[in-house]
């Protein structure tokens, strides 16, 4: 069958190669219908080493069902099914928590001997928990937008998601690729009242208008911050990072308002970095300055009714004169916290 | 009256300064009865330039009103109040969000012509927004207790809420400092099942037991991180982050399961990194590889039926064959993203 085969960056070639079949009893054989290039395709397109084996490309793809193995009880041959970007079990404790991205045995498409979507056929693991099977004809018009539910669209519904996009929320999104477009749509979907699109690209963030965009900001760096606060009091409740660059990561950290919330999908450009980290588990940062005016009258009931006794904590007490000698204690880990009654 | 002022790292002293007094008509003049010293003073005890003029010090007191503005309404002379860290107004679109720590119109404790907290009195600014009767006599023997609701107990409350502790969840605590041990009491008191403690302090971690740690890992860095995996199945759900230090946040963040959150309140030690900027404005970051199996079932009725039309983004269709050129126009941004129809 043909597939695309990456040799190194900018060496992109479509192949013969084995044809694919079933392996596994949990798998099944997808004849591919529709297939795309992702935006992370992009990213071993511009930098990856020489591979002499090559690497196998793709993974957005809806198909027909050729074949399936004993154990697959859900998806039948002749099924057109969609997949999303990576294969997932549908039972581990992550899949059942809604996390299907960090199942414990799930993997990528292109890796391995699991095929890549950009060919003639994949097939696709744990067929059960991965594949959905789609209501309508292979041809149906609506395959385009089908075609986005692999990724681009689920990844810009998931920075919205992240990014706590809800009704009457002042929502920006930094990027105009198909992540970031879609995230346009995510917003409006989950009910955001103002929608900034920052991006410089005419075409693209036209599209963006038409999908719900309220504002343009086609500025960069500073002058793109300051922009999105004239178009906001204080910044943006949720803002959407579709771009993973640094520079972009910087920019939706500036515009985001006290309080508010970024939702990152660009993939980080540095992965060492905390949120880089952070990233591939889908993890979440948040706190700062405890807004404590706001929790006393939460907690002081329980202070009260001796339900919580957090004064255990002081174990020194002094003069307002014993102070400086307090400040030296603390400092020499001889003591955990000072109380001082003047 | 007798206040505590720093000079320089290391040079605490305890002066007379100018009795504080009334100056704005929302002021409060609070007599201090109980104050204390925060691991937050020791940051400039240990790096503070010399300042010929002295910086004032605290933010953590308790004390009985001796005075108040024409305009105050919710406080009266002889009341017992407990101040929160920072003042604040109560009104302006933060405080009425629950973030008054980014109220618009508020302020730290011994700067410009405020007093700190540790002295013998101090003029709290908008002293209804900020103040809180407190329900019992100046020497109760809760008072303790009651003290740590200013900083320490509200603080380790915010991180116990940032990193989404609930019923059920296995928290884990980085630092036995009195913020630390505060987060476990937090933990704890919201419904967390296993609380785990990171900290090499025995008396420190003993008291973290008796709030109700139920694991105490003594070692640091990978040695640590490797502990809690023991101790979990794949992590912490919730990663109370009590530190500051770089070393503390990558900690947390090793130990953090698969969409699990990270509660930061440590000061950062670096303000300049992503992390750092969002944590002065209390701003969370999450997101990640997309659990996209998880959202085709949400999203695809919404295709279906027309709602959205994510589909849009695709502007070029071609053969498997044309995936090279694809690849190439995608790459020079002549292409938005491109269609496989193999």
């Amino acid at each position: 069958m043909r597939a695309t085969v990456m040799y190194e960056a900018g060496d992109v070639r479509v192949e013969d190669v084995p044809d694919a079949g079933l392996i596994d009893s949990t798998d099944a054989l997808v004849r591919v219908t529709r297939a795309a290039i992702c935006g992370s395709d992009l990213w071993p397109y511009k930098s990856m080493p020489r591979d002499a084996q090559g690497r196998r490309m793709g993974h957005e793809f809806i198909g027909v069902v050729d074949a399936v193995g004993a154990d697959v009880e859900t998806v039948d041959v002749g099924d057109l099914v969609v997949s999303p970007f990576l294969w997932s079990d549908g039972s581990c404790v992550f899949c059942q928590e809604g996390l299907p991205s960090s199942c414990l045995h799930g993997g990528r498409y292109g890796w391995g001997d699991v095929d890549g979507g950009q060919g003639e056929a994949v097939r696709v693991p744990q067929a059960d928990g991965t594949l959905v099977v789609l209501p309508v004809g292979a041809d149906d018009a609506l395959m385009p937008s089908l075609l986005t539910l692999t990724d681009v669209m689920g990844t810009g519904h998931h920075a919205a998601v992240a990014a706590k996009v809800g009704h009457g929320k002042t929502v920006a999104v930094v990027g105009d690729g198909a992540v970031g477009l879609c995230g346009v749509i995510a917003s409006k979907r989950l009910g955001a009242e103002q929608v900034i699109l920052l991006g410089s690209n005419p075409e693209r963030t036209a599209l963006g208008q038409a999908f719900g965009a309220t504002d343009i900001v086609t500025e960069r760096g500073e002058e793109a911050v300051e922009r999105v606060r004239e178009l906001t009091d204080d910044g943006a409740h949720s803002v959407l990072e579709c771009v993973g660059l640094e520079q972009a990561v910087e920019t939706a950290l500036a515009i985001a308002r006290p309080g508010g919330a970024i939702g990152r999908v660009g993939v980080p450009e540095q992965d060492a970095t905390s949120t880089g980290v952070a990233f591939w588990k889908n993890a979440s940062i948040g706190g700062g300055p405890a807004p404590v005016r706001a929790y006393i009258e939460e907690l002081l009931p329980d202070v009260l009714e001796g339900r919580i006794e957090p004064g255990r904590v002081f174990d020194r007490i002094g003069s307002i004169e014993d102070v400086p000698d307090g400040y030296r204690a603390m400092n020499d880990r001889e003591v955990l916290k000072f109380e001082i009654r003047p």
